[in-house]
């Protein structure tokens, strides 16, 4: 039998955004039943906002593993690390998941334009985690791939930040393919799910109608999908983008396989704006984060809904669980 | 005062299609209350239907006005026309209500395909329509523009049966200036709304984030937007695709304007796939239809929901009730 499961790690995030302000809050939501979980560094600001939300004073930890006496009367920081305060942050995440300290890392949104101010060479966050734990051992095809979560429906991205007419441009059938293997791995993986069911969504209105509507579908979707089958995945498609985002056809697949930023997040935000997670697939570390960004405009204002961050921790402990073969 | 509504007329869309299987549904639904419909032609293939469901025969009706009278009882069919039976049950409607017998029209989906072989000589049967009522008297800008409407939200599109990639290629201000021009007409005259807010979606992912992922929203849609403001229609935007169609977002504007097929239509259906209703705004008369297909697969079979069908009814009911100043 596996022991107890270590405490997730939280990045601050930007400390001008909600970041500290929804941390304090999920641990008040969480302290009574846990996931356990350690922000990394940031116990100046933890403690300012928690004044101004009324709650118990963050305690300051020296390990991972005090998160757990701790975390029943107050959010545990761990100790700053010296250097760049975002990038320090997630460093020290990464280190303590590989010593096995902690289980799993949820990342606070962080400010992109600050990161590059300090120097950052990576597209996001997700760039440098791939970079951090590139030489860490990983079963299978190994991501990013970026999957967006809710509990009614999981959607992953063929294509992410690009324009919409040059993510079309690039889509390729082993770019498809790609995201497919990654995707169909981590349902095993990390959601437990034995025999996962996987829909790939055309391009084009009504998925091309045969090429009366665009020829994608043929030329790009079809020999991904053929790849695919011959190589075991279940996978239907492709299908109409608009009808088989609604309750019945939900059923028919685990995840849907989309082709470009909005197609895939439009549905998941549309059914459940504060609920959605976004996680990281194909990484050797467990990977969730809110699915919003730093929220400059509200913070600080004890407005800020801890909804995604909170469903973002109890996903990556879920996904702990599952890849230590323990059921969370 | 205006007298009492004419009825609706109601085309018989595919034989083959579960067309007549929903008139017959719908009847059912709404005959205690309204609204009254009549059939263009039929009463062979209904009565055939109406044995299959168990439901009363339909019956056999000279003229719109003699609706009122048997609907309590029956389904009212119009006599066939002569000529090629889709496009006669169309022209049959369109000179009923411009006789001023009929308040509107609902079409049931039709299969171009059939049509085509018919000879028709249009892509579809909005551009018919508007072929039929090109002499007819429209205060202001005229369509088509179509419509997607759900009691949770109301989507139209800028450009609708393209390629994705030619839809984003045929994008002009002029187009998107027009979209909401007919789309700002209609919410006043057809939905009764005195002030309305449209929302501009952006193209791009985040909506372009200021020209980093893609141009269109600085080259086309602030144009189009400029244009439109100066012209005294409220209309925000461009927002980020994926964040406006939640519950909350969606209380800040009347109509969406989406600029492309599954960009509009992705999340109505998500939210309502079986209540989704298609109106085609900037016709001279009123006219609505399910949004789904003829759904051949499962026609004979009695087991087709009606609920689009009833939808499209009520909601023909009500704007033609608008138009003629009475709310219904």
């Amino acid at each position: 039998m596996p022991g107890p499961q270590a405490p997730l790690v939280l990045t601050l995030g930007d400390p001008e955004g909600i970041g500290p302000e929804i941390a304090l809050k999920a641990w008040a939501a969480l302290k009574p039943d846990g996931p356990v979980f350690a922000v990394t560094g940031g116990l100046d600001i933890l403690s300012r906002t928690a004044r101004l939300l009324k709650l118990a004073p963050p305690a300051a930890i020296a390990a991972c593993a005090d998160a757990h006496h701790a975390f029943a009367a107050s959010l545990p920081v761990l100790p700053d690390r010296p250097g760049s305060p975002a990038l320090a942050s997630i460093e020290d995440a990464v280190s303590r998941i590989r010593a096995g300290d902690a289980a799993g890392l949820v990342t606070n949104p962080v400010s992109k334009a600050a990161l590059y101010a300090e120097g950052f060479a990576f597209p996001g966050h997700t760039e440098f985690l791939a970079h951090l734990t590139h030489d860490m051992a990983l079963a299978g095809e190994r991501g990013p791939v970026m999957m967006l979560a809710a509990p009614q429906l999981k959607t992953v991205l063929v294509t992410i930040h690009q324009a919409l007419r040059d993510a079309i441009a690039s889509l390729t059938p082993e770019k498809i393919v790609h995201t497919a293997r990654v995707t169909h791995q981590a349902l095993r993986r990390d959601f437990a799910i034995a025999s996962p069911r996987l829909a790939l969504a055309g391009l084009n209105p009504h998925a091309g109608e045969g090429g009366s509507m665009g020829c994608e579908e043929i030329d790009v979707l079809a020999p991904a999908l053929a790849q695919l089958r011959s190589e075991g995945i279940d996978i239907s498609g492709p299908l109409p983008p608009d009808t088989m985002f609604h309750a019945e056809a939900r059923e028919r697949y685990d995840a849907a396989v989309c082709l470009y930023h909005d197609q895939g997040l439009i549905p998941v935000k549309t059914l459940d704006f504060h609920g959605g997670v976004n996680v990281t697939l194909g990484l050797p570390i467990v990977r969730t984060s809110p699915d919003h960004g730093t929220a400059k405009d509200i913070a600080g204002r004890g407005i800020a809904r801890p909804d995604s961050l909170i469903a973002a921790i109890r996903l990556a402990d879920t996904i702990a669980a599952n890849r230590r073969g323990v059921r969370a």
